[in-house]
């Protein structure tokens, strides 16, 4: 099959042995590579393959004779992964896509309007900071002076690395007429959680839209000290209230049923017999709507206010992003579990708590999701998991999609 | 005065600006700097000034035609600092011991036994996580190859290190002549709690012992997944007993009246929408004897445990390092009390919580340690503190110390 082999090439590049973790940063040598094989997966296929201004990468397959590339309907993901990510995430999507290029051509299809295959550029933002950063940039929801300025955690901006890498980033910013010529985006990704994995289950699902979400930094700023002579009474020690704030982060998300997650957290000066100056940590909330998120926060934050006031600490919050909820297109949602449903699929329609590129283009196409089981419900690490025949189903499902929406 | 220029010219060195934090780890160009600076006190005061095997420093005032050095009376302190740390930790001592000599010289005093200045090498481990490196290679209580096969967080290892600096690391280990040689060692140093400052304080103090204390490292391990799609209850989120167990230190040495800090940590995959796989967290403990640290440890480990369990993660303990208690020479401390009060100069006796060089020196020779005031009672930081007026006072009494000790 098609997908098995795009997949085995695909596989070596960026993994990190023995973990089994992937590190695809963009525009590291990891992430290159990966470039390299869309550009060779795509000649192979005879595709016109082209990366647009802000680093994103396309495949077009279009209707013979055609003058102008309109109406055009895309599929795609991204290829860049978190720290010590899965093989799924992202990757299975961009697959999926070629595969179902190969699939309606073995049948005989010819597209009635162009195909498309997309690799969205740094879409978890591991490296700048900023997730669906490409997406952002094309549609034009940030501000390319404000991109070109990100910079990852060694210092590198991200005009630096783009340049570094063959890209000019005076370039980046919207493209109106690359948005304007497609009709449709439909994202196939790898679920997340054990939504399908848990009885009844099914091995595919459509997405209904995605939890509003967000990310706030915690500044807990103290007093460094001496951990072997400063008195406990004299202490002002940030470790403890963001200990606190974590636990009540946890505790509020089960309340109120929403998600809550510290990950990240820097303590400085971080000497192992020095009381911290300051920790630094970063909460990721999601909730099924904007209320619940903005409760989540704010009861998270009043905790962490009273803790830091309750150990003489200051306490600083910060929005470094928000997504407000994503609704994908009813009309071609529904159209989709028809195809699939007239295909004999039985994919459920769910919500996600992840946010995607299909959502930052939500805003401006009629878009779509297919999600494909993850027997692990485990994401965003080596234990992320899709067996081959839901693949299989993943690709057969696309190209009756594609086919629907392209090839009439 | 002396101590004032002494001073003057150690200051910068080693200064991060703006903070005004001191980064002067061993065998880095500051530490190196701060060498020289030793040098150049020496030699300005015709003092015989050499590196042990250990790279170690030492300045001598011999007696006039004594042929060995026996029965040597030596002070000194250390130059490295922690990170971001304070002037006043280890430098006053070192700075103190020159101008002692001077003091002594103007009065025209001619030494009985040789007086030497000593700045041990990496006392706080900042560099290659092992306090008191240097006093622990000359007094045997650290194997050299272990010590040989320390690195930085940079993988510099301590054999590196030295070789880049002009010092050959197959030399390191015990030094039992230079040892021999040494009759007793006196360490002047920054008091580094409130102790002194608080009523009805003093200048200086002398000191009875050192609180055992020791370094235990939590390694919490969970399970990597996606902040944004696990559900709570398959999450293994390694962060939330971890932060119970900084509480429950907290609670425990507040109760035992000991000392818990946890001011080192590290969350892997450490992204921001990523459930962490592990959290690794230094625990620092210290108590008024070893029972007390014994049970501050075993209920923090118990309560770590507890946690664990409870978020479905699993936890291993590690000791890292553990030095019982010292009780300095009596005899010393008391002849020491007795040369201060006839001096005018009242310093009460009191225990300490802080590692010192003087304390592993303390198993194998005479030793004792004077504390200068710390208004701030803050230590490894910036606001570490201590009054021209007490640090000259400090140099009157080490220099009365000595005279009594070495000018019979």
């Amino acid at each position: 099959m098609s997908l098995a082999r795009l997949w085995e090439s695909l596989l070596p590049i960026g993994r990190d042995d023995p973990a089994g973790g992937y590190r695809r940063y963009a525009f590291t040598e990891a992430e290159l590579a990966c470039r390299s094989w869309f550009r060779a997966a795509a000649a192979e296929r005879g595709l016109d393959v082209s990366a647009d201004r802000d680093a994103n990468l396309w495949a077009w397959w279009d209707p013979p004779g055609a003058a102008r590339r309109t109406g055009a309907i895309v599929t795609g993901s991204h290829l860049d992964s978190v720290p010590d990510g899965g093989a799924f995430d992202g990757p299975l999507g961009v697959a999926s896509g070629f595969a179902a290029i190969d699939l309606l051509r073995d049948r005989g299809r010819v597209p009635a309007s162009p195909i498309g295959v997309t690799a969205f550029c740094e879409e978890e933002g591991a490296r700048f900071g900023l997730a669906c950063l490409g997406s952002r940039l094309l549609t034009g929801t940030v501000d390319p002076g404000t991109a070109r300025a990100l910079r990852d955690g060694a210092g590198v901006s991200l005009a630096e690395a783009m340049a570094a890498a063959g890209y000019d980033p005076a370039l980046i910013g919207p493209d109106e007429d690359l948005l304007g010529g497609i009709a449709a985006f439909v994202e196939l990704h790898v679920e997340q959680g054990r939504a399908l994995a848990d009885p009844p289950g099914a091995a595919l699902g459509v997405a209904a839209g995605i939890w509003p979400h967000g990310r706030w930094r915690f500044d807990f700023t103290g007093r460094a000290d001496h951990a072997g002579t400063a008195r406990l009474a004299d202490r002002q020690d940030p470790m403890l209230p963001f200990a606190v704030t974590a636990l009540a982060a946890r505790e509020c998300a089960a309340r109120l049923g929403t998600l809550a997650t510290f990950g990240k957290i820097v303590a400085d000066p971080g000497g192992v017999n020095a009381i911290s100056s300051s920790v630094r940590a970063w909460l990721d909330a999601r909730a099924p709507d904007q209320a619940g998120l903005d409760q989540t926060v704010a009861t998270i934050r009043a905790a962490a206010e009273r803790a830091a006031r309750d150990h003489d600490v200051t306490v600083g919050v910060r929005v470094e992003s928000v997504t407000p909820p994503v609704n994908f297109d009813p009309e071609l949602r529904d159209r989709i579990v028809a195809v699939l449903a007239a295909a004999g699929i039985d994919a459920p329609v769910l919500p996600t708590g992840a946010g995607h590129d299909a959502g930052v283009l939500a805003a401006r196409l009629p878009t779509a999701m297919l999600f494909v089981r993850n027997p692990t419900g485990v994401s965003h690490a080596p234990a992320e998991r899709a067996e081959p025949a839901d693949c299989e189903l993943g690709v057969t499902a696309l190209a009756a999609v594609l086919e629907d929406l392209a090839c009439r």
